[in-house]
């Protein structure tokens, strides 16, 4: 089954696009679990379990588990294998090389790790995004718009009359042939956001950046949906993962994340009919 | 002492522009080291013996180590702390994220590993950058222009008069304040490094691609290096690494780098006082 049909199988039996992001920091996890002998691991098989019916996906940040050298990657590589595998696995690693330097990063996370899906950053071109999407099962999510202030230095340049983002996206699309391309939008930028739904009808879009960043829950669903409410993958992470510090964090993680499916669900309810 | 004064110092003291590229593929290590506990890490302790008297710098490439999982990043760990302290080590991981997650990142290539440098991906703007340029022994080299085929596709698209390479340089020489900002430039684009060296006199540059990607070495010297013939690093991997499958690996790589670092002298005493 390709990407999107397994993303779309996803996001109908879970009722959800909403995707937690385990950025999960070291440093902010509850005392209680410190003791174990990989908290970050323990920590998210919590989360995990906790909200796993709720959620269409899960994206685990590699920046987050590379910082504990080798114990983070054991519990980037255990915590991949406890998402159910109804459930779209992203590694949200914004990779990019040459082409046999992004083969090995292909091969470790689409190979070995099996995530359905990784960011990647095609600043060096075609040769550099073609082992991320050898496989129709599996996409590559380009940076195309992302929420962060910085967002601005160079994705915004005009190239002739059109923005970099939008050479981005135009020029990626070409390279989609086995339709497993996705793009990076963030929920700080819903006019961006609208205007690419419009010429990606069918492409899956993660829309990191609402919860902290600020982002609009209800720009996310109207501008990052497909025609029929599905396909916007929106992405939260410190809000969840962090709403309590305390023993209940789970519990309070589900709690977090059902308000915020309920919020995009209410917004589905009234810009799509589904 | 700032990074561009300790490189100098490396390169005075090996009398050496050359880089080695540590990509070192699992499947290519000679069988004899296979037994080992862990051969890629035997594989480039016996490298940076043989040859850490005649470089200025080491490059590592975080892909090969993480294509083998936690094994892997142990190897990149204990071959950065072989490499020895009056060479420049380089963390070839081409990062970039929000802020928070490249903080991460810059803390675990930076702080933890203690790479002297950096190479960073700057499509996502200044705070993706900011956390890899905190210190001024330490150095971001910003992808410019890369050796690959696919540097086409974007880093050539014109953003007025200028390429877009061109804009992200000049972009990244005003956060520059800690002048611990360099520029990978492949060696396969000798006009770009001639142009681009003409504007930065006093930045490093990193100049991959000379080797098995083709790039001249006299233009790499030529045109990379700063009024003096040094500040260029000019980096050859699989050549050096590979130069012999068998026993005498080691040796054949010091031989093969001598000979790169000969041409390499050749071509700055042909074109430089020094």
């Amino acid at each position: 089954m390709n990407f999107t049909a397994r993303l779309l199988q996803s996001q109908e039996k879970s009722n959800s696009l909403l995707c937690i992001g385990l950025d999960t920091d070291a440093s902010k996890i509850p005392e209680h679990l410190k003791s174990h002998e990989n908290p970050q691991y323990e920590f998210n098989r919590r989360i995990v379990e906790a909200t796993c019916d709720i959620v269409c996906a899960y994206k685990i940040n590699s920046a987050f588990y590379e910082a504990e050298a080798e114990r983070g990657w054991r519990a980037m590589r255990e915590t991949r294998e406890t998402i159910p595998p109804s459930v779209i696995s992203i590694a949200d690693a914004k990779r990019g090389d040459i082409g046999n330097s992004s083969e090995r990063y292909a091969h470790m996370f689409l190979n070995e790790l099996k995530f359905d899906a990784i960011t990647v950053n095609a600043y060096m071109g075609k040769d550099s995004v073609a082992p991320f999407i050898q496989s129709s099962e599996q996409c590559a999510f380009i940076l195309a718009v992302t929420s962060n202030p910085g967002a601005a230095d160079f994705q915004y340049l005009k190239v002739g009359k059109k923005f970099l983002y939008e050479k981005v996206i135009e020029t990626a699309l070409r390279w989609n042939t086995k339709k497993n391309i996705g793009f990076v939008i963030g929920a700080t930028k819903p006019k961006e956001l609208k205007s690419i739904r419009k010429k990606v009808r069918a492409v899956p879009l993660l829309i990191p950046g609402v919860g902290v960043q600020g982002g609009s829950v209800e720009a996310a669903v109207r501008y990052g949906c497909d025609n029929n409410g599905f396909l916007a993958i929106i992405n939260a992470s410190r809000s969840i993962l962090y709403a309590s510090g305390g023993e209940n964090f789970a519990e309070a993680a589900r709690a977090e994340a059902m308000k915020l499916r309920e919020e995009i669900n209410h917004w589905r309810g009234r810009y799509f009919q589904h």
